[in-house]
């Protein structure tokens, strides 16, 4: 199946299948640098052009990325831990959490965070999710969080508008609180939530508002939180760029 | 931001937004038909080929899949449920689950699998989660799932080989236990796992497996389990086509 064990197939797909096993076995490694174009060419007797059109298919995948004129990188994957379960579940990573992360907060860099706050219409996903009719008027409190003033991913949240419209989710000022202290000091507690996670590839927003490269997909992430009644009272839209997070849940057989 | 915004934007870029737009809206739904390439044509007062490189970027995108020769169509994003929390909490799902689900096995489909059980080296992201040296000898157990026929998702169970190696877990055949009851019966019961998910595009081999088509990302989700003096067990690698699947969590603010 792959190109590698197949001498038939065209040189840029043996060199593209050459790169991508050398990256799958970890002999290359994330930051590494690829040989010249040159040296690719004269080791597989091809054009330089042939080279160029197999290493192509490697940025398109989001292996490898091309920083001219230096040449072809192997994508750095520094994956910002992501954890859902924090809503709901403020105590301490268990060890084996620990271990997988690296935690970027820990690490001396700096978060920082641009809040908009405007009343909008709901689109279908939302007005699904909010139990309100499509094109209905609700709150959208956007935030684009950046880590060393790079953007590192999109924070909508949406509530619908008779529950927040004299609190202060209507300002775009950070609340210290949280807002779903807010939402609880208004008689709307949250008592559980469905995060639901899809996959796709950005939309040209998505991709402005990122600053994402080629071959660089989303996870779309809705957190939906239900009072115990089983009302939605909100709906936060996240986008993650696939090359900066790692999403993390944990289980345990013992929940509930 | 938006070229439709944007009178100076190339035609090509005008045509894209506008149909984009209509997606994001609603206003197209899935399984629609889009206008032809002529009627868009004569709309925007441009080549068939200009219709032609706006169109192709919303396939790309995801947004749109071209079946030629009938046209192209608003993409159906028929998602199947995937719960990761199934495998430690076996409990019926809650009433907000039933309604954002589709669920297939439901829907009189008919599921099946492919399994394969091979000794295989530890890739560096394998042996990280199952502690063991890279190149250190592992039993994979390897499945692709379909459903009708069709293959839906990559389901690869990966043990450290001492603990399972005289075992039915070695055996190309369904367990109707289940692997997890397995481990417990060795005396490994799993006590919590950690599930993780990437987002990155598909390798030639996932394409392969999976009939993937353009533009299609996947998540990867690894999920380690760990017994209860936290020694892992098991990691299985889960490849979800993002046109498939949605991954959903359910959380509780009462869990532990």
């Amino acid at each position: 199946m792959e190109a590698q064990n197949n001498p038939g197939a065209p040189a840029y797909q043996r060199i593209a299948s050459t790169y991508r096993g050398k990256i799958a076995s970890g002999e290359l490694r994330p930051g590494d640098q690829l040989p010249t174009e040159s040296a690719i060419a004269d080791q597989f007797g091809v054009a330089r052009q042939t080279v160029r059109t197999g290493l192509s298919l490697l940025v398109t995948e989001g292996l490898i990325v091309a920083r001219r004129p230096r040449g072809h990188f192997v994508r750095e994957r520094e994956h910002m831990l992501y954890r859902p379960q924090e809503r709901s579940r403020p105590r301490p990573a268990t060890p084996e959490v620990d271990r997988f992360s690296q935690q970027i907060s820990a690490e001396g860099r700096v978060p920082s965070q641009r809040i908009e706050v405007s009343l909008v219409q709901a689109t279908p996903d939302l007005a699904e999710r909010l139990r309100v009719e499509t094109g209905a008027t609700i709150v959208a409190r956007r935030r684009v969080r950046s880590i060393n003033g790079e953007p590192t991913n999109i924070n909508d949240s949406h509530f619908p508008l008779d529950i927040v419209k004299d609190s202060e989710i209507m300002s775009p000022a950070y609340v210290p609180r949280g807002t779903d202290q807010v939402l609880a000091d208004l008689g709307h507690r949250q008592d559980r939530a469905i995060d639901e996670i899809f996959v796709r590839m950005p939309t040209p927003e998505e991709i402005h508002r990122l600053g994402l490269g080629l071959g660089t997909p989303v996870a779309v992430h809705y957190d939906t939180g239900y009072t115990a009644d089983g009302t939605p009272v909100r709906c936060t839209v996240n986008v993650l760029p696939g090359d900066r997070h790692k999403i993390v849940f944990e289980r345990s057989w013992h929940d509930d």
